[in-house]
């Protein structure tokens, strides 16, 4: 699917997760004294999510070193898939999701070999995915940044800021 | 000017960007799957902004290596030009910033050779110019960071947060 | 004092700074042309932080190089005590702080030798803190990022959104 053509929201988050054949992790547990997400109003901001698949995690390592565009890319949606967990642990499970009216900001910070530059396509696999996943409501602001040192050396460090619908 | 000194908002940020004699540059086009600027509620957040003319990078490499401070600054008040651009596209043009009410937030990432440590006078290369054109509204909270690897190999990427008066 | 075993607040973040002899440093001063803190409605935007005492930094350098992870933890919690220090001069004094209703988000940098990769332990510096003045309403959300270079060549920058009661 393009960037741009969005399936309008007549389907929810729920639906086009289960037919992508996803299962939504259960909410990360934090790496230190901080929670994963917290609503602020009807702001839900999460905590920088890590490529965690089944609480360990699946990438480390710099991309343009250990890892190649793709592979960091897959890095990248696993923070979002997480992310986006932790949001639906604030709203009480996948169905919340229907409530989420805008993702607002994608923060994603890529753990980067000297010289790499191509942040933008890394963290388009967490932007076309949750684009896959919230039609044109999934469609944010983004700043992509590189860093040569991360939290237990994770290929990306992702967090994202979603407006929900009051409850 | 210095800071502290700018004038109360009795012109418009559009008669003031006349008078020095700036056009803004079209809202910029997106590096990857996201949006240059979204608006939600009364608040207009921005992506990270790069130091783009009509399309290219005017700055790429790093400060304290390829640049000095002032092109470094340079850099910095182009990205801030650029993101004001892009709150103007969300306002209807640029006679709409006379609806912001206050630059809330700037978040600035400097490509950095290493040791280099004046990021702060970097970025004030965008605070001074935001000041200049959105007087005392324009006086906002920043973080100022070093990074090593940026989106193309730009010298500045830099974000805005600013609150408008409802329309 | 454990996190999640923070005290409910029936004691005030002054009367807990107190007790822990605590005396809030004066708002720190910017380094460039931009606000400490600013209110936008009922949030408090804080500017990044450094550890700074008495006007000067306590602590530059890298953590895995310059400094360990107990020094870099201390110089994270002195950011913390600025930050908190800069809202409380939003709010007009250290009482005021009793007007704090949820810490939201803690954006910490670490300068990080290469291959460091324990930067939440360097930022559960600031956030136990945080814990134990603000008690449950002291929980928030964090990314915790390395960085190779940043302002005055501080061991940590942080900064603060903190969501307060209408005055």
């Amino acid at each position: 699917m393009a960037w741009g053509d969005e399936p309008v929201s007549t389907e929810t988050a729920a639906a086009r997760l289960a037919a992508m054949g996803i299962t939504l992790p259960p909410c990360p547990t934090p790496l230190g004294s901080y929670v994963p997400a917290l609503t602020d109003g009807d702001l839900i901001v999460t905590s920088g999510m890590l490529p965690l698949v089944d609480g360990k995690l699946a990438y480390t390592g710099a991309v343009g070193d250990v890892h190649d565009l793709a592979a960091a890319a897959e890095a990248a949606r696993l923070c979002a898939l997480n992310a986006v967990a932790a949001v639906a642990s604030e709203l009480g499970g996948v169905e919340g999701l229907s409530r989420v009216k805008r993702v607002v900001q994608v923060i994603g910070h890529v753990l980067s070999a000297p010289g790499f530059d191509q942040q933008p396509a890394v963290l388009n696999g967490a932007s076309e995915w949750l684009a896959a996943v919230f039609g044109e409501r999934g469609r944010h602001t983004r700043m992509a940044l590189g860093s040569h040192a991360l939290p237990l050396n994770a290929t990306v460090e992702l967090a994202l800021v979603v407006r929900v619908d009051p409850a």
